[in-house]
């Protein structure tokens, strides 16, 4: 059982970027399901749209998980709760529009999804500890677990993995933008890469026009930020899955950009 | 012009590792310069002790920077004056003891290495841009420059590196204590990496023992953080400078741990 | 039905303050129910530990609530599942020690007392809001309901009041150490005060010696704060609550201090 | 000689509830000089307007301070640099549009007045410490010097308080929208209240619509705030300044509202 998860795509060169790579991955790789991180895939690098969620599902992503950023185009809340293929982090408060976890049938059994976000400098929604447990409650043992873990500190990210280390198949970081290089397998069997990185500007700060986040730094007055142009990467990690333990056996890490380019 | 950064060392087990590992590492990439994060080197992974200090550099390490743990313990106000292989991130106020930077000659030139510290969810030291600018009007062009940029967020990090893209050999992160797998050289010729990960223990949580952490997370009840045992991780960076240009022509990640041993 | 409540008491000369005035304001008010918040009460102005809080029952105190520094005092673990005079913020994870809330009988009738903290800027704990809505469902309509609010912000404690106007007798905030001047009567009943005030130091810097304070803000080094000498304030209100209708009649502010000094 | 300062304004029912109460709080205190925070005085709560800025000088208004709102509308930019009753913060990095402090002629003498911000879970501006002494340092001791501090929390307030003691005439913190009762003069002659206060909605949240803020708590979704109506509020404090000394002798706290009706 192999998932290729790909982390926060920003902006249309984010989505080309994606659509673009996608048909040679799904050869090189033979994924079973594919994971996509939606929250910056909208054109301003903010929230997403029900037109790029349809057109990422037509183009073979099987899942579109979220974050902090979930909310931010309005249009969300007409479609994130009957939107099959998408997940919102399952610890914001009850109420919450969508869903936190779905489950997926594939070809070499079933696998839930779950999207969460940590706490630290971020929203303070529910304690993501004690939401997996309750998911994990409800989650057949025959099923894959992976879950999107959306944080900003790699304490938070590491704490959560460990967690829940030998009860589900992979937990895979995503929100800072960059992947790490940190993959590996916890003791009790579960895949862990604290963040699997973004996919749109080669050439941004974390995918946004450069001179602007600068000019924030230097000023600390208000500045407009548009998602940046020009080159490319992408980031996605592949995670293979053993079909008796539901457990990780191997996490691939792939980036693909013009210094290190697709040899396939 | 070859330099070999290793990031945070904690504790025992990390100082440990470092000195184990760098006979052989030294033979491998003949490094002309040893640059080593030393504000986790302490006992309790929290700041540096002069002896620790002393055995570092007796070791070989020519440079030991710091961050924002690097007061942690009392006597390093001792020492931190006059100990010329330290220093300490230069955006504290003016009269903070110690030194922002350094030159150290080497036989391919000499190198001028920064401490800085971001300023996202960390204290509110002075401007980090700002006084990059002013440090670089008074260092020689001939300098090598190589900085050790101690932050949170990958955005800050990204963003001062992209600030000084073509004033300096290379930016290269710490403190998350997790690699990232985006080194590159930026267009202008200024090596780069998000962060270059920690030393010392590979079971633990940033280094710190795992349960203690967690149980932090699940309880927000006060938790008494020990350095973790067992199994130790080395992460580093290799960088090679033009000495011509001054800037990056390579960076090399190295990872070492029981799931990616060292194969000299 | 009176209640007297005092806000953080800090330190060894908070507490000699609070008990040299109470006999003399429990003349003055005959109040059915004394309340105050011992969060700052032990020697250090951190935590508070069993003999404080024997000392404080003994002076007439009813009920002791506590806030974010609760735990600062190892000892606090010992005995707070068994005081039944005290509790800690009812928010805090299902299982720590000790209660979020009490009933206490008076002459007047059963007055339930509520500890909850805030989140903005402060611990991720369960939602205050959330919280009170569970207390509130268990608690009988016959009682006088009063909140020790523990939050930094203004707006937290405002939204926290006007969320429970109607439903309880009082919120009344902690944890800022100043006292505000907006007591008013909610348009459903519920008496609010942004924040009662401390008792303790009245030339330190929230209770704390100003030249550490200070100090930190400077040179952003760590500096260890003691409880300031010297003169002393005291800050409490006064709440006066209809036994019929249960909710708030009159707030009546107090203020001692050398600038204010106390009228009998 | 006698100010009378005004905190936050926000929205158009602050700008109203300011201008009818003006003529009546001059014949009542016939101040020397009058001191507006109009951060928030934008008909969205958020920024100011040169239309508003020049109703509220053309009706008395001495000086215009600002505060973290004070870019929030675009406009700001094209006025900020001229406008000669107007300071935003002094400690934004130099380059900043606008100016910092400014020295208005009395019949009494000279008073200058600064605009400061703090940083404590604000912005990483420059440190305001330093920035005073700086200003200081260039401002002759025959002027009266009034401070707005525009800080979150009351421990950077007072610590700034205490850090010019004996400095400056007074220091009036602004930000949290709610009046402070702790004024007084300090030992050195500096008068000091934590917050002054804001002028507008009297059934808001800082003078926000309180549903939708409460709503934001509740759900953590981005939810949209629009200023609130119905009654209104004022507060401020009048200061008066010994003209020999230049340090405060008297300060008085102002409320009027419906539960605190101006009675002249
Ligand atoms: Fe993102
Ligand atoms: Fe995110
Ligand atoms: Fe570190
Ligand atoms: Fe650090
Ligand atoms: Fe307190
Ligand atoms: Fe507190
Ligand atoms: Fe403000
Ligand atoms: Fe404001």
């Amino acid at each position: 059982m192999k998932v290729l998860m790909f982390g926060d795509v920003v902006g249309d060169l984010g989505r080309q970027t994606l659509l673009s790579y996608l048909p040679e991955l799904k050869k090189m790789f033979s994924p079973d399901l594919i994971v996509v991180n939606g929250e910056n895939a909208a054109m301003s690098g903010r929230g997403i749209t029900r037109a790029i969620t349809r057109e990422l599902i037509a183009a073979g992503v099987d899942c579109i998980t979220l974050g902090n950023h979930a909310w931010a185009q309005p249009e969300i809340f007409d479609f994130v709760e009957w939107e099959e293929h998408m997940i919102r982090p399952a610890n914001f408060p009850p109420g919450t529009p969508g869903r936190g976890f779905i489950t997926i049938p594939t070809s070499k059994g079933k696998c839930t999804i779950v999207s969460l976000m940590g706490r630290t400098f971020l929203q303070p929604l529910d304690c993501p500890f004690r939401t997996i447990d309750a998911i994990l409650e409800q989650t057949p043992p025959s099923h894959y677990i992976l879950i999107d873990f959306h944080a900003e500190t790699t304490s938070e990210k590491q704490s959560f993995a460990w967690y829940v280390d030998g009860r589900v198949s992979a937990v895979i970081g995503t929100h800072t933008h960059v992947q790490t290089a940190d993959e590996r397998i916890l003791p009790k069997g579960t895949g862990y890469l604290t963040d699997v990185g973004m996919v749109g500007p080669y050439d941004g700060i974390l995918g946004m026009d450069k001179e602007a986040v600068i000019r924030r730094f230097l000023t600390q007055l208000p500045v407009r930020f548009e998602v940046a142009k020009g080159r490319s990467q992408l980031n996605a990690v592949l995670i293979e899955f053993d079909p008796h333990t539901k457990r990780a056996k191997k996490l691939k890490r792939i980036r693909i950009d013009e210094d290190f380019p697709l040899i396939s």
